[in-house]
């Protein structure tokens, strides 16, 4: 597979703007304006780190698996997008080569992305999303 | 502050190798050697993301805060390092915001970088290393 990059990182906090004015205030950062993702029960508050992007996701309530994340871990780093060429094909090589996939399908992402969870514990604890960019949303 | 861009992605793991077989051979992720970080009781194995690297850190005695760190919270995601243009600068302003660091001065990172680590209370549960590149380490 190729991965062309790394899309984001996203961080777990139980308080979005509380957290988001740290990064404005004193990190310096400029974030776009909140998006609801409403199939996941969270917002996001999505900033440009020049590279790559960090995303801050908090949940908007208690069965959002983001919820039942703060819970357990508490705050912090929840997993990396890696941003791929061919999403099927990805999946297809990762299957072959024994890693566990969390979705098993690519299923639509945020921002008119195809996207996919693969397991942690095939990558050494580290939740990763696997995203492409497709072609006709515009971007 | 400037922050010019997301340096790596740090993520600590029990066994190196097997980790980065899996990123080598079913991500298709190519590593640097493996680094001896002797004061940090590590070892380091890079891979490049396109924008951004993805580093393994792996203990190499249980007297490693890395250790500790798998003890308590397993493997997975440990930290995030920005590149910043002026460190010094970054830590004054960071400090004059009430945002907590861990070094109070910077210190000798493992590429001749100067780094120091922002407390991650302050940051939504995120462990943050600030990293300004030195002009004169002919990077």
């Amino acid at each position: 597979m190729r991965i062309k990059g790394l899309e984001h990182v996203a961080v777990v906090v139980a308080d979005l703007h509380k957290v988001g004015s740290i990064l404005r205030d004193a990190f310096g950062l400029v974030p776009d304006e909140v998006e609801n993702v409403e199939k996941d029960r969270v917002q996001v508050m999505k900033f440009s780190l020049g590279n790559t992007d960090l995303e801050l996701v908090t949940p908007t309530d208690e069965m959002s698996a983001v919820s039942r994340f703060i819970d357990k871990k508490g705050e912090g780093l929840h997993h990396i997008c890696l941003a791929v060429e061919d999403i099927d094909e990805a999946m297809a090589e990762l299957k072959e080569k024994g890693v566990v996939l969390i979705d098993q399908e690519p299923r639509l992402g945020a921002t008119g992305c195809r996207v996919a969870f693969v397991h942690p514990k095939s990558v050494g604890g580290v939740l990763v999303e696997l995203s492409e960019k497709r072609e006709d949303n515009g971007e």
